[in-house]
């Protein structure tokens, strides 16, 4: 009677504090929400990183702004470390305007394309040959024998009936990435790939590609939608040629930096939980959604945290990291320096699928991190981010999770506009909603400071 | 043992049938998905709504050239019966071009504003006073004896920390509807409102005030929140004047309609569903998010049965509601005639949120009532609407749900754009994406068909 009694002011008392601490978090994260959302930077630090830098490939000169701004902003955010993590990074350059036009009927049409990266250019001289248009690797194989010489345009449709839009980028992206070796295995010369959008202009998207080291580096491309379904239409007329310049080449690996704020932990130091998002972009665009919003919600929470007085239990490490889109040496070289150090990183999380409203969280760890995570959500599902789910993380804390085993987490912001914009033009600061950016970087705050307090 | 036998087997064929009811209504959902998501119209016939008809207030030619359109909209989309269902309406005309100089330091700058709608205009001379700022209602009272023959302006701010918009909007939006009256009955001459907005431009935004009729009918304009924040600023440095002039007055009340378009119900046709939004918009804007995009939602709804070949067992009806800005007349009329003929409203579901990601659906209705729209859940929740919540429904259902106590519902998009074109010149096309107004209409038809199929 007496165990059973003490089992049972146990089981009050512990859900009592359960309780207690509950609405202690709660309240936290109002706190967290009301400074943001009424003190907020990461708008006006958007504007600053997309307006005064804009495009920041790895290697440009924009990357070295970019990276000089972030090790500013860690500083002037309160961080109470900041510095440059060197890496090299791959130095794809451009190199000129990229140029098509389809021939055909005694005509000249120009199309609106976009080199994609790491690709190699045409030459000065360019190129012209006709076109053939593939639906898929499959379709592809069948028409090997007609592929030589020509140039292969791809033109498989992003799929509508995919809810989430990663998945239909999952599944088109196969053919900017493996396109291009695909085709030059049966002696194409060039390929143009459908731009991987739902979006109702006409702007290509570029993104990088990979060459299989057995085949010819053949020039490639992206087209805008609206182009790519002209160029069918005329293709179903009669014979098209396409004349294409294009002048991507890579230049020696050159140096580059995560950037790296720091608050130290107060009662496990050793306990690292890092937050991030890429500060490289494409050079067609300012990056503002891919990944400005993910840099300066990253720097946000650092600020946050430090407007409120929080001084957190473990070290949360605030990263830049350098060269997600075409090497990933930034993520590559942080787990590697974390191993090196004989680190302990028991979280990381990224933003780096836009600045659009947030939804949830997508988690990637052992079951008991997962049904821990999972406790969370109806503290952090007031502010948006109510879909918590299995799988997810980031490009650049990738190898970290690797490595380590580390549970990893992603923001997942609403998908609908982001593929409208990925890698294109459209790519700029008015396209992200100051709210929308807020509110993420609220969401991400929340869920840093439960792991924080509780651990992982 | 014989009866627990047959209770075991009852309950296993009941939970078998129960699942192949899930899988098959889950089947039927994607089949709608697939449909909107590849053959969509919405998107199309919005442009078409927007951009070749534009603003549509009540009483104007737009008004007219919308019901035409939308007759002939459900017709083509498969309506069985089709009607113009005859109300009269409130014609306010904003008679002119609304201006307004700020005078101070012996300079005249000219501010952006809008006449709020149903306010009564300036006349042709204007008018010119001082301005006295105000934070609330209460420190109106405060100033009671300064405001004689002042403008009173007042700059109540939209609150940031509430995480949806509309909740700031029903805390914000009693200055507009109120405001003039308010600042009349202490003799006031004008009223400038802070536009209900968290927008980063400048648009002033409208919307209907109503006057209280012991008080005078004086003009009031909104003012956009960077004139609105410059006004404040120079109102700290000393006394400023402004000279308004608006036209603001009303026509008699002329002949509106809601449209309809029905598909009859095959087993249950006595009971009757509704979809609707409203035809209506503000004259300053294209009216694409409110209530273009809840118009061509619903149509879309209707066109999506009908190339499935669905065959509701009750009654549906998709209505597009007169007169939701400036009177609700449409929605009235609709009630009113329910009740003259003794129908049976089952349920009705509106869209006038915007045509932004769908996030959820607010309900209103019985305990039981709502503990079966929840088991339902877990069936649209794929498709973007994954937040069930308590009370909800819509401006022209509200009659509806209050004549015949029908249980009520509506679309909860996400709301954080939604205020920064409210009302305002950015409520335009450009501002919509076509697939979020997709999966809004996705939503909404997977919600009906449940309904249509187990009833309410």
């Amino acid at each position: 009677m007496k165990i059973r009694l003490t089992a049972i002011i146990l089981f009050v008392l512990t859900n009592s504090i359960l309780a207690q601490q509950s609405k202690e978090d709660s309240l936290f994260i109002r706190s967290i929400a009301n400074e943001i959302l009424t003190n907020g930077k990461v708008y006006d630090n958007l504007r600053v990183l997309t307006k005064d830098i804009g495009g920041r490939l790895a290697g440009s000169p924009g990357m070295v702004k970019a990276e000089r701004w972030g090790i500013d902003l860690m500083k002037e955010s309160g961080a109470e470390n900041a510095w440059l993590q060197e890496c090299m990074v791959p130095h794809w350059v451009r190199g000129g305007i990229d140029e098509a036009v389809m021939h055909n009927n005694g005509k000249g049409t120009k199309l609106d394309v976009v080199a994609l990266g790491n690709s190699m250019g045409t030459g000065k001289k360019g190129l012209r040959a006709d076109v053939l248009e593939v639906g898929s690797f499959e379709e592809l194989d069948a028409k090997a024998d007609k592929a030589k010489g020509k140039i292969i345009f791809y033109n498989y449709k992003f799929n509508p009936t995919f809810i989430r839009t990663f998945q239909s980028y999952g599944d088109a992206v196969k053919y900017r990435g493996g396109g291009p070796s695909a085709a030059a295995k049966y002696g194409a010369v060039a390929v143009i790939v459908r731009s991987m959008s739902h979006s109702t202009d006409n702007n290509p998207h570029t993104g990088a590609t990979r060459y299989d080291s057995n085949y010819a580096k053949i020039p490639a491309v992206a087209i805008g939608l609206k182009d790519a379904d002209e160029l069918s239409e005329q293709l179903k007329k009669g014979e098209v040629s396409i004349s294409l310049q294009t002048n991507g080449h890579f230049l020696p690996d050159t140096i580059g930096h995560n950037v790296i704020g720091e608050l130290q932990g107060t009662e496990f130091p050793d306990e690292i939980i890092t937050i991030g998002g890429h500060l490289d972009s494409w050079d067609n665009c300012e990056g503002a959604h891919d990944d400005g919003a993910g840099c300066v919600q990253t720097v946000e929470i650092l600020r946050t945290f430090k407007a409120l007085g929080y001084r957190p239990k473990r070290t949360i490490r605030f990263v830049l990291f350098a060269n997600e889109e075409n090497g990933l040496r930034g993520g590559t070289k942080y787990a590697e320096e974390a191993k090196a150090k004989g680190e302990k990183h028991i979280f990381a999380l990224e933003s780096d699928a836009g600045g659009f409203t947030p939804r949830g969280f997508g988690f990637t760890g052992n079951d008991e991190q997962f049904s821990k995570f999972m406790k969370w959500q109806p503290l952090i599902a007031p502010y948006g981010c109510s879909e918590f789910n299995k799988g997810g993380g980031g490009a650049d804390i990738g190898p970290l999770g690797r490595e380590f085993g580390t549970a990893v987490a992603g923001l997942s912001p609403d998908s609908q506009r982001y593929f409208d914009i990925h890698h294109a033009r459209g790519d700029v600061f008015e396209s992200v909603n100051k709210r929308e950016l807020e509110l993420g970087a609220v969401n991400m705050a929340a869920l840093i400071y439960l792991v924080d307090k509780y651990g992982m």
